[in-house]
């Protein structure tokens, strides 16, 4: 992952229902532990494609100029999405909500993240509404608050942003004081929702896009899902397919003895201890997560942090896994992959470095052998 | 008060400063402890008025047929709310807010309580648009909940619902499941405000005014702060007056022992302990409130409860007393006073009984006595 295209990443312009499949598999591993399984949100998206027709995927570049890219998504507990996947009604209530506070024509739509459940929650969107998707968008990841978004950074404002749920409660943030008082206030309303709802927010014009957003990560997604997919078919090794591909390096491999896990205010919070295997074995290694992976130490150094991306992949198949299919026994390894360099400009870097979260920790930043 | 006009009580025309005194006095009384003092609140609207000029008063008869009369208001805990009393601009903020959401016209204001600071707040609207107030309002007293609002049990929606606050933050629901669900979602956001809010909401017609507002509850609150000052001024005794403008009548007398109150999820909840003196001296009294006064008890037995109104008034002076003045060793009053006989018909009695603040208590009704 670049701030231009990653070479080794063939772009991908149409996203039909087998597209999908390595779309959610990709996205697992870029969700790092949080973002729901996106299988589910995959069958959402291959319904509406199957009903409506493939969604058209355009690059940074090609998005149109008189308009702007409203990015969807669910927001809340992963633990909470996954009880509650929305249908379409609930993206068609958010979008009315959002144009009531706007008069600005949607061109696109754009995942707020490329991890987790919200790589192909907008597709149905997409498909609906025969909007294309923007082959992009504000993380390069998962993140877990609404203010940890590079467009944020580039002086987005996260509003109007607009919650629905399934029993057509919509909330609406007209104006905020900034993008953190945006996120508290979508916090509380989406604990009032029961824990999680659609949102639509972070509308941005082309501009923004091309200068804000992490490009080419829908493909990017596509490739590591094809990647791994083809490994496991073809008996080849995923970690080498995923270092081919993203970057990612193996940091540790242990089993997981301990799982940590508490959801509250809106957030799964905890911590995974992995007990060390191979040439690993003899220590141990810790993962805090708030919905997402944020550092992983072992014996007290830390091997990575946000926003560098924290995975887990099961250590036969190179399946990614997530925080709530984490169970005692699990044999992993832990992989860092590079953020997106985005992230490591300045003014978006406070928003989502470890003191973000609350550690007191200077970023360390994993080389990029690309 | 009574569904229709009462007899004793003059029709105010105009609100002027002065009326402004009378009204925020008669308001405190009929907060039932909560509401918050309203000397704050009309300060506030002395300030507006003398600004922009005094405030048209139309009865519910002539409010216009063409467009929607949209009540404003505080929102949150009356401990907070005094700490932040708003400026103008947050009801400017709430009214774009809410004309973003609808396109009716706004052909009057209204308060949405009769009791407490929420009296006043709708006069600073007024007087800053130029809009006419409606002699009446959705409760005929003060009430916590957003849900318990009589226009409601006629069928109106509490949303659009917009709440604004002093830093810019603009929340709307646009929509909900029902008012309750209304209410948790406002007062989730309104917790993430910091406590307390301005809020836009229950815009009705004429026909719903007129069928389902407790009328000229403006004009009674007028009448009793006048009668009060003018008690006291005259040496009369204001039991009496408030037994002649409003139907008070006494139901205990006691020295106040202990007040236990927490402010907590956005309410101030508590119970009042009375020691009885003169007539009722070796009994005591209890009190219990969220934000306002919800059931007297005396040795066990229910003197009074919602939907009628507990009010305590200081014994020498006949002040009204609200929850965040009480303290040790003040003697006090406990007045009883008839709720408007809006509030027992069946839909909108389920509202407010006691069974709907969590009391296995079937409703008990004062005697009108007028």
């Amino acid at each position: 992952m670049s701030s231009t295209t990653t070479p080794s990443v063939p772009h991908v312009e149409v996203v039909d229902v087998d597209t999908v499949t390595d779309l959610a598999l990709g996205a697992t591993l870029l969700g790092t532990g949080g973002g729901g399984d996106p299988r589910v949100g995959a069958l959402m998206a291959k319904a509406a494609i199957a009903e409506h027709g493939p969604v058209t995927l355009i690059g940074p570049d090609a998005v149109p100029e008189d308009g702007v890219v409203v990015p969807v998504a669910m927001i809340g507990a992963p633990t909470v999405i996954l009880e509650r996947i929305p249908g379409g009604h609930e993206l068609d209530l958010a979008m009315a909500g959002f144009e009531q506070l706007q008069d600005r024509a949607v061109v696109a739509t754009m995942p707020i993240e490329a991890g987790g459940i919200n790589s192909t929650i907008p597709l149905v969107l997409a498909a609906r509404r025969g909007l294309p998707l923007v082959d992009a968008d504000g993380m390069g990841r998962a993140f877990p608050e609404v203010q940890m978004v590079t467009l944020g950074a580039g002086g987005a404002t996260a509003w109007p942003l607009v919650l629905a749920d399934e029993s057509r409660n919509v909330v609406s943030i007209a104006s905020a004081a900034d993008n953190a008082s945006a996120e508290n206030l979508a916090r509380a309303a989406v604990v009032a929702m029961g824990g999680s709802a659609v949102v639509a927010h972070y509308a941005v014009d082309a501009a923004t896009v091309r200068e804000w957003a992490v490009p080419r990560s829908v493909s990017l997604a596509v490739a590591i899902g094809r990647a791994l997919r083809e490994a496991r078919s073809g008996g080849g090794d995923p970690l080498a397919a995923l270092g081919e591909v993203c970057g990612a390096r193996r940091l540790f491999t242990g089993k997981v003895v301990d799982v940590d896990r508490a959801t509250r205010a809106g957030f799964v919070r905890g911590r995974l201890t992995l007990e060390g295997l191979d040439e690993d074995a003899g220590s141990r290694a810790e993962v805090d997560f708030q919905n997402e992976n944020l550092v992983v130490r072992a014996e007290g150094e830390v091997l990575a942090a946000v926003p560098d991306l924290i995975s887990l992949v099961e250590a036969e198949s190179g399946q990614p896994l997530t925080t709530e299919g984490m169970r005692f026994g699990l044999r992993a390894h832990v992989l860092g992959i590079p953020s997106s360099p985005v992230w490591w400009r300045p003014q978006a870097l406070r928003l989502v470095e470890p003191r973000a979260f609350g550690y007191d920790l200077d970023p360390v930043r994993l080389e990029d052998p690309r």
